[in-house]
């Protein structure tokens, strides 16, 4: 059914996902209020999706949605913030089916619920183009100690929370470039790719710990990189401890020429981040707790630039390092 | 020349619109930090623009940047709420020229510093559909007490800053279906399609005076139905006591089929509000101290929906009750 009606959608779909948060105002308002807090500030963040470019016109609406929801979480897990709260505006083709917007929904449901975040508000439109989704989100730190990337010091480990490539290697699976892997871990693969998770539970005790950081969104080296720019120092990847899943090993092991992939490829969502020798217990334990991997990759030393060694020490040259998304 | 540089083109262009506002970091970060406010509570509004379906392709960029960042200004203006800064993302075109950015930016900049709001954050992505440009605007209310819509109560008066009617004749102008005007009076019925006013000035003293609030973005009679909608009330309008420019007056009197623009054509971006009888004072000496008119046009009422009088007090029907974005 072609959509026509703008507040019947609302109200059928997207209100019930503002349900319980005050100051969303059920999204009937024209905007919503969040409330002072004098004890802790907010972070924003916002990031847009079109049809064709991050997501194949075919793929499920409840993914999509989640993973718009999920690329912003990842951005303020980041910046050490807890979730709360988000702004969507979708512009669509008139002729969008309803019943996409209702998965699209139910996948927002979903990780609402997983993430506990509510829609404070948003905006629906039409467009003659491919469907362009942005979400704003909302999280909170204690004052204003939010994570960043320009405050790493020389003389620091690097880290990085799960494992690394998968994003990468899962969307050469999707895309049919990557074939012949044994069900679990083509699964594994493409399931990372379609479906970040983002490290909210981590990221908002790196506060105190890491001195930088931020998520792997355009691909290691890349990312590592601008800690190293904004920060005014060098960073050294020992590219044998960058961790693998267990597929990703497999997948290397057969090709090894898809390295490249792991140390550039985008689309992880892993945190990176520094942090003085003296909080690597707290990190031990901080990923014995969670259960997510916390690996150290590397160290920070005064220079500039990302330096990628291998396992006997000499200097990679990487012809990719990272991708923009122009 | 095509846009490729994504850090560079955020560096050049939009990364000097966040100068000054602590907690954008220069928008190096994954996201902003808006510093905790133990006595104000923080509006936050979303609104998308599309390309060919709100504005043309022609349409000067400068111009363009400052419509999208107004009509989100007119939603903190209709809660009450003092602008104070802004996250943008913009899907366009990898083809679009940097020059069409640097404008669209320089517009950003007047209007920045017109309405004392800094750039927090943002996201620049390619598109191979139109240019899809979000803007998501914050502002600041003493505690929670933002003005909402559905808070009237019957046996209040019904007001309008400003004059209704100039928008939807200024988009006639501006699509050559109204010609002939003189001068002056074309300038400013265009002007005001292309360009809107958000009332924050008025719209922030309206706290503690009105009863319920929003612009009129949708028609003026459309979006009075959504303040009887949800308070509960009906509301009588005088179509006689709607004030309009000498323009729009001219224009009307030439050709009286027109009227019904005025009650349900969109794009006024004035405010519409109730209030009871004895803040009417205060109204008059707030509209006397700004120089932005405040027009009482009629009153609330038990009842539910919006009832045009003419001005024998005869109910008038309506073949459009405002429009709908889908």
């Amino acid at each position: 059914m072609p959509i026509r009606d703008e507040f019947g959608i609302i109200a059928r779909h997207f209100a019930p996902l503002s349900r319980g948060l005050v100051g969303s105002f059920g999204l009937t308002n024209d905007g919503a209020v969040i409330a002072p807090d004098p004890a802790r500030g907010l972070v924003a963040t916002i990031d847009t999706m079109v049809e064709g470019v991050h997501y194949l016109p075919d793929d499920p609406a409840e993914l999509v949605a989640r993973k718009l929801l999920r690329v912003n979480l990842s951005d303020l897990a980041a910046m050490g913030a807890v979730p709360e709260s988000y702004l969507l505006t979708v512009a669509l083709d008139r002729l969008k089916e309803e019943a996409w917007i209702a998965r699209f929904c139910a996948g927002l449901a979903e990780d609402q619920e997983r993430f506990g975040v509510a829609m404070l508000g948003g905006d629906t439109t039409s467009t003659p183009g491919p469907a362009t989704l942005s979400l704003a989100a909302f999280g909170r730190v204690r004052g204003t100690e939010a994570l960043e990337r320009g405050t790493a010091q020389a003389g620091e480990a690097v880290y990085v929370t799960g494992t690394l490539g998968d994003g990468a290697l899962g969307l050469l699976v999707r895309q049919g470039t990557l074939t012949g892997l044994r069900e679990p871990h083509r699964a594994h693969l493409e399931g990372r790719y379609r479906l970040p998770e983002p490290r909210v539970l981590v990221g908002a005790r790196l506060i105190g710990l890491a001195s930088a950081c931020l998520d792997v969104s355009d691909g290691l080296v890349g990312d590592l990189a601008h800690i190293a720019e904004h920060s005014g120092i060098g960073i050294e990847l020992e590219s044998a401890a960058v961790p693998l899943s267990e597929a990703a090993a497999e997948v290397l092991g057969d090709d090894p020429d898809l390295w490249p992939l792991v140390l550039s490829g985008g689309d992880d969502y892993e945190l990176a981040f520094t942090a003085p020798a003296e909080a690597d217990a707290a990190l031990q334990a901080l990923a014995a707790e969670t259960g997510i991997p916390i690996t150290r990759i590397g160290r920070t030393c005064a220079g500039q630039g990302v330096r990628v060694l291998d396992r006997a020490g000499r200097t990679l040259a990487l012809e990719t390092q990272g991708w923009t998304h122009f």
